[in-house]
C-alpha cells in the first residue's frame, strides 16, 4: 500500500517557511533560503542533493495539500504540484479541477483525503504539502515516514513543521542519512506505530 | 582561543527537555528519552555513539550554565557537571563554591561568563548547558559551534532549544554528520559570523 510521507526542507530550528506567507512570498519572508539546496544561487546543485530530489519526484504517486498551500501555490505551479492526482483539504466543497498534468480533488476530511490519495498512488508514495496539513496527518496517526532535509541555517522565525502535533511522543527509526553538501542533511525516518 | 559549543540532545521536533522540569524530573516529564542513546535501557551503547560522547567529555575545558540548570542539576552531579571550571549565570551574586573536581563561579552577565569560561578553557571547548542560557549565548552572537544529537523521536511538548533566538537568520555550515545507531544522528555545525 502507498506510504504517506511528510517531505519537508526544514531549518535546524524547525521552520519550513518564513513569517508572513502570502501571494508574493509563497515561502514567507526569507523562507526561500530553505530551498537553496535545490535551487542554489550559484546554479550548481550538489549531485547527491540533486539525486535525493530526483528520488522524491519519481516516487510521488499522489499529493495531499492544504487549502492555503493550494491557493498560494497554484500561481507558481500553473498545474498540480507534481504530475499526479492532488487532494486539497478544504471545508469548501468544489468540483474536481482538471489541470495539464492531473486533477485537483477537494476533500473535507483528512482521513478521506489520505485514503483517496493512497488509492490513487498505487505502490508509489503519498506526499503531504503544507505544515498545517502535515500536523493534521501526524495527529491522526496517518504518517508512515518523515523525509526531512535539515538545512544548515537557524531561520529564527516563521512557520514550524512540528507544532501542535499532540501530547504523546511519537517514536521514529532513522532509515537513512545523507550528508553530502554542507548546506543540507537528508534524514529519513519511519514512524513507529 | 577556546570555542563556545552548544551541545544538546534534541528531538527531531526541537525539544531538549520535556515539560514540567523540577527537582524530581531534571529532564522534564518524558525528557529522559533524549538521553537513552547515552544510557540505553538495554545497557548496550552503540560504539559510535559512545565515541561521540567521549569526544565531547574529553574536549570540555569550561562550562557555562544557567541558574536553573545549576539548582536542579547539583543534586544529580554532586559536583561540577564536568571536572572543569563552571560558570553559573545568575543575578544573585555568590562566592565561588569549591566542589570535588572544580569550582562553580557565579557571574551576572552572559558576556562576562563566556569571557571567563574562554580564559579558563585554554585550547579546549566551552560547553553551554541549559536551553535558556544557550538562547542568550546565541542572541549575543557568542556561539562558535552547534553539536546537536538529533534523537529519533517527536517529543511533541517540552522545552525547545531554538526559541526566542532573535529575528535575523543565522547561517551555519555542517562540519560533521555521524549516523550510526538509528536512534540518534550527530550533527555538528560551525556558526558563520
Amino acid at each position: 500500500m502507498a506510504r504517506v510521507v511528510l517531505n519537508f526542507s526544514m531549518s535546524l530550528d524547525g521552520f519550513v517557511a518564513g513569517p508572513d506567507i502570502d501571494m508574493e512570498n509563497a515561502m514567507g519572508v526569507g523562507g526561500e533560503r530553505l530551498h537553496e539546496w535545490m535551487f542554489p544561487p550559484s546554479g550548481e546543485k550538489h549531485p547527491a542533493d540533486a539525486a535525493m530530489a530526483e528520488v522524491t519526484s519519481s516516487s510521488v504517486g499522489a499529493v495531499v495539500l492544504g487549502r492555503r498551500t493550494y491557493d498560494i501555490g497554484l500561481q507558481h505551479w500553473g498545474d498540480t504540484p507534481f504530475p499526479v492526482p492532488s487532494f486539497v483539504l478544504t471545508h469548501r466543497s468544489e468540483p474536481d479541477r482538471q489541470m495539464k498534468s492531473a486533477s485537483f480533488h477537494f476533500v473535507d476530511d483528512v482521513r478521506a483525503a489520505i485514503a483517496s490519495a493512497r488509492n490513487a498512488a498505487g505502490d508509489r508514495s503519498v506526499i503531504v504539502m503544507g505544515a498545517e496539513t502535515a500536523q493534521q496527518v501526524l495527529r491522526a496517526g496517518l504518517a508512515d515516514a518523515l523525509h526531512i532535509q535539515v538545512v544548515s541555517v537557524l531561520l529564527c522565525r516563521g512557520k514550524r513543521l512540528f507544532d501542535d502535533i499532540g501530547d504523546t511522543a511519537i517514536e521514529l527509526r532513522r532509515t537513512r542519512a545523507v550528508a553530502a553538501s554542507p548546506d543540507v542533511t537528508h534524514l529519513e525516518y519511519d514512524v513507529l506505530h
